[in-house]
């Protein structure tokens, strides 16, 4: 039967996680989860395979080129590459029937069969949130968006993290006022990838695309104004641009960081970057990248921003909407990697309860009776087994304590309770035990 | 921009819900999951692509023709059909680290390209357990996996529902006793349709396999043989056949009946049906279907059974294992179109909190406090905007408390709570609020 052939790893670029791993996984994902749904997004969730013609509607470049598409039958198919495309096409075919500002979170997988490269995957999870308005859409959510996020990495508690916050309009406004209007895309595809490859790598690429060298320096210098909020908003405000554009951004940037404060959100946990670009042409407001300030050289974990209109190609209204996105895998594999996520003190199961033949059916209740107050039980139903043995498996999983059920409790009605950590053990009636249960770890 | 052609439905087979029936849907599987994890058995997330060797390997017929597989690059693609060939491949890649018996849950979404057909779907979430021993694995799990199953469906609250049980190694014994050993596989798939076809179509199908007119009746007597579990293992036992596997079939039966009281499960959750043989040759022993007793229609709902070698494909070892799997979408599907499912009053967002302009700053701090506390909390942002509208937007998501936070509430550091579904309102302080909020719903 054996067919020494086949190989049984996942493909390269898919992550797949030991059991102790898998549970960290599912703990931070959770913590995105609720504190999603506690700012009031509903969940939806869209297919992973979507018609071609829906997922290329507006792509285009790299992401054709990256996308998992195949015909079944006479559909011409592919998998989704990100979760806001589907999310486009969901919202113009519910129109009618959504609340607007639409707030929804979506956690899913999607695909991009990138070149083999170190630390990015061809599936990963992405956790997204929107808020997507009817004709309009509120400064005010351009706020909410990031703070939700300042939640949930103060919750995740893995270090000092900052939200780098920028706004397209003051960028192109600049551009735009220095004579740059046409070039504005592309200077800002050259900016975008500062933090990457430095200050030479950009002057250079500038110097292609054609820009002066007066230009170039004070492309690099305004880029350059980073730091305190309220020190680069005053900075920005005595340019004397009268761009209306930038003035327009400055405002809105002026707005957001006002809101964040309101918020709670501590200051030195998020930054205004004007290098901050955001490569797709997509974004046109404010745009956000999260950095760990140990771990630079992870990126941004959590990016986003404002768009006009996500729905241009579905349908015919005008959809403007802003959101995040946490690339939850990447984040997962790097933190991982970097010692940050802890695996060693992990358990699943809780206790494991160790009756005799005479007991197994009490054993049984009990079982019950903790896995109804959440408690992860198993039972170890080799009755006849050698104890050495039976903690053997407890002692390999991980299990923190182990509750012997032998004639002498069962006569009694108690249980005697035993920490694998340190070795502690106590007699305990039924109440108590599920008290010690439910207090200790 | 617009172009008319894209479709913005999802695709045919693919499940999209609304945000309300999305919530439902969540609950449900989160139920799923918790009572997984409270019997001790591990998550563990395979990737929805595998090579296309590895989905293929023991696959054939049906399934091949139903999966999605493509080429990306010199890689021959294929999306799952379900979860139990990747769990064999996982279990093969990761043998020497795992601890057996090696008990495992998986949710997720498998794919099926099958024919358009009312109440079937092309990706759909399957949500299995099972145990894996090495080598050996005692039979008081093929007793612990329904009774998981019991445990779910009784905090699930759809209705009476019941855990049909049968041994296939009773039907094997059976049939070689009858001298019909080598027709044994293609008369238990006859079988296993009858409850969808009816007797007549089974006794066809069993005269065009040849059977005799004495062997047919046989077949069909003793396979009606169903109810009262101690009622049906009495006529077992009672009828003189001394083929060993028969007999084999017949105690371990009996032993998982008996465990399922031990646990207690009610008497009437479960019943030993011989007609239940499962259409797979994969399965050796127990196996198992689930049905609502007043939607027999729907079919079984959550099924699967024994097998002798999980990982024969892939790994030189003898691993046997137990496990069934609830097939969601379907199940999620038929009892919403049943009515079985409502779902006029979910609600996702609980507060919204409405502050004025001089206010939002501690609308936002009481937010805070609020979502701290797990309550889903939304703030309208918009000060200046006329109650009645600021009012309409809760309304119409459902939400079920306004908390007003104006400029008496703010210089008295109390809340204006009203409830909307029944117009109550209160002032509160925080502390009363809070309690307020986590005792009503």
């Amino acid at each position: 039967m054996l067919d020494e052939e086949i190989i049984t790893s996942p493909l390269p670029g898919f992550l797949e996680l030991s059991p102790l791993k898998q549970v960290k996984f599912d703990e931070i994902k959770d913590i995105i989860r609720r504190n999603y749904a506690n700012f009031g997004f509903v969940h939806i969730e869209t297919p992973i395979l979507e018609r071609s013609q829906v997922l290329l509607a507006k792509a285009g470049g790299e992401t054709e080129k990256q996308i998992y598409r195949f015909q079944k039958g006479d559909t011409d198919l592919a998998m989704r590459f990100d979760l806001t495309v589907p999310l486009a096409r969901y919202v113009a075919n519910n129109y009618a029937s959504l609340v607007f500002p639409f707030k929804r979170y979506a956690i899913g997988k999607v695909y991009r069969g990138e070149k083999k490269q170190a630390g990015r995957f061809r599936e990963f999870y992405q956790c997204d949130i929107d808020v997507i308005g009817d004709e309009t859409l509120d400064i005010y959510f351009d706020a909410e968006i990031p703070c939700v996020m300042y939640t949930i990495f103060q919750e995740l508690n893995l270090g000092k993290f900052t939200i780098k916050i920028n706004n397209r309009k003051i960028l192109n406004g600049f551009f735009q006022d220095l004579g740059l209007g046409q070039q504005s895309g592309r200077v800002m595809q050259i900016i975008d990838k500062w933090d990457k490859v430095g200050l030479e790598v950009v002057k250079e690429e500038l110097m292609d695309l054609g820009l002066s060298l007066e230009h170039r320096e004070r492309v690099c210098d305004f880029v350059q104004l980073a730091g305190d909020c309220e020190w680069v908003l005053q900075n920005l405000s005595t340019m004397s641009i009268a761009n209306q554009e930038f003035l327009t951004g400055v405002a809105e940037l002026r707005e957001v960081v006002s809101i964040l404060q309101k918020f709670g959100v501590q200051q030195d946990y998020f930054a205004i970057d004007l290098k901050i670009a955001r490569g797709l042409d997509y974004y046109t407001g404010t745009v956000y990248e999260t950095i760990f300030d140990q771990h630079p050289d992870i990126g941004s974990v959590c990016s986003g921003g404002r768009y006009e209109n996500l729905t241009g190609c579905y349908i015919n209204k005008k959809l403007p909407g802003v959101g995040m996105s946490i690339g939850l895998t990447r984040f997962f594999d790097q933190m991982s990697r970097k010692g940050v996520l802890q695996f060693e003190n992990i358990t699943t199961t809780k206790v494991l309860v160790v009756p005799m033949e005479v007991s197994l059916g009490s054993a049984m209740d009990l079982a019950n009776t903790l896995r109804g107050c959440n408690i992860a039980t198993e039972i170890s139903w080799d009755v006849e087994g050698k104890l050495k043995k039976r903690l053997n498996y407890a002692n390999k999983k991980n299990i923190s304590f182990v509750i012997f059920l032998g004639e002498q409790e069962l006569r009694q009605g108690v249980y005697t309770i035993k920490n694998l950590v340190n070795g502690e053990q106590f007699t305990l009636s039924l109440e108590q035990l599920l008290q010690f249960l439910q207090t200790n770890h």
